[in-house]
This record gives C-alpha cells, structure tokens and sequence, in this order.
C-alpha cells in the first residue's frame, strides 16, 4: 500500500489589476490571509519588495510552504499552494487567494508529490504471515 | 508576440539517504550550493528542522525560488526550483541538487509559467505599420 505525502498547487493568475500586486505589505497580508484562512501551521514569512514593480514571499509552514511573485506590470502573479497536511487546506489556501486577486483567468496544475509505501520499513507482516501458511 | 516569465522545475527525490535528508545545516548548505552553482542571486534563505526528522527551507531569489521539504524516514525529498533567470540556471541548480543527494530514483515535472504579451502596453507598432501598406 502507499500514501501520497503532499499535494502541490501551481497557478498562473492573469489579468490581475495592478494595484493588487505591486505592493510588498499587500502581498504579505494576502498569503498570510490565506494561511488563516486554511488553517494552516505557518513556521515563518519571508517577504521582498521588487523596483520599480512586483513583489516576491515565502510563508514556509508546518505543512510545507505557499509561495508568491507578482509582474504587476503583466497583471501576472505565480502562486504555489504546496501541503501536507490534507487536500482541502491546500485548496481553500488557493481559493482564499484567487478571490482576494480576482484574476481573469487561472492555468492551474495540481501535482501529487511523495508517493511512498505506508510501511516505510518494508516489511509486512501480514503479507508474511500469510506467504507462511499457503 | 509572446513571451514565458520562468521555467518551474518539479522533483520528488526517492531512494535518498537518511543521513542526506535528516538536518537542517546539510540542507541548507545544499542549497545555498545549489544558488552558488548556478550563479543565482539570493534575497534571503529560510530554513527549520523538524522532529523527530526532516528539514525545509526556501531561498528566495531575485529570479523566484528554490525550496525543498525533506522526510529522510522515506528516504524522500520534495525539491521545487523555479527561476525567471535564464533556463540553463533552472536546469544546473537542479542538477547540483540531484548530484549531492543521489537519490536511486526522480520524478520530474516541468512547468513553463507566466506566458505574457511581449509588449504589455498592447500596441505593436511594427505589426500596425504593416497593416497600414497591406
């Protein structure tokens, strides 16, 4: 049997104003919002303003971390929504955000990310036991 | 015209060492090796061990990110490098991290992100001027 230990959204917002995205404390308050908003565990938050535009920031979590950058200019913003800690934190995290930037459009990719044996010892001692009597 | 803002490179490491993947120093030295590498520029670096095991971190950088969430118990590391600088800097750093924690397999996804107008302002003289004289 195995286990997928973290789910990984990627999305590419487009056409969002300007204004949302060009400001360091904006972009900050955004993805600490969401990680309220999810109820996720954050460890800390790390947050750079780009000149003339755009701003870039991490808030790295129990749960793995959400990522930022913004092209403002492009009305461009790549977020990454990337948790261990159950599938719907990792989708509201998302949710919260794309409705505070209201993007025309959104390409999104979801990619599971540790598949791994739930025992990761390797053996199993039921399937032993039963190898045994046959 | 169009033109692609960064190149995302997704990996899940498996087979790697425990020790590789235990502590938090050799993470980080990992991938502050990495940046070195591939002569990215970093903003700032961001790391925290877990317990009883595992490590994550993110280096911010002028071009994006690198980050990687480790769980040496499955002999397993999730590592994320995602740069706007140029895609033979995403490709070597990437590669330094796979030479340094040799894993027995990879699981790489490529993402191209942020596919913008060359011109954001919308008006492409050249393609107006030979409107004009068609």
């Amino acid at each position: 049997m195995e286990k997928t230990l973290g789910l990984h959204i990627i999305a590419d917002l487009y056409g969002v104003d300007f204004e949302k995205l060009d400001h360091v404390e904006d972009i900050k308050a955004l993805l600490e919002g969401a990680v309220k908003y999810a109820n996720l565990s954050k460890l800390s938050s790390h947050f750079h303003q780009f000149n003339p535009h755009g701003a870039t920031g991490v808030i790295l979590l129990e749960e793995s971390h959400i990522s930022i950058h913004t092209w403002p200019e492009h009305g461009y913003a790549a977020i990454d929504v990337y948790t261990c800690g159950g599938k719907e934190k990792t989708f509201k995290a998302m949710e919260y955000i794309i409705k505070m930037l209201k993007p025309k459009r959104v390409d999104e990719k979801i990619a599971e990310r540790g598949v791994v044996p739930v025992n990761p010892e390797g053996v199993n001692i039921e399937k032993w036991e039963l190898t045994a009597t046959a």
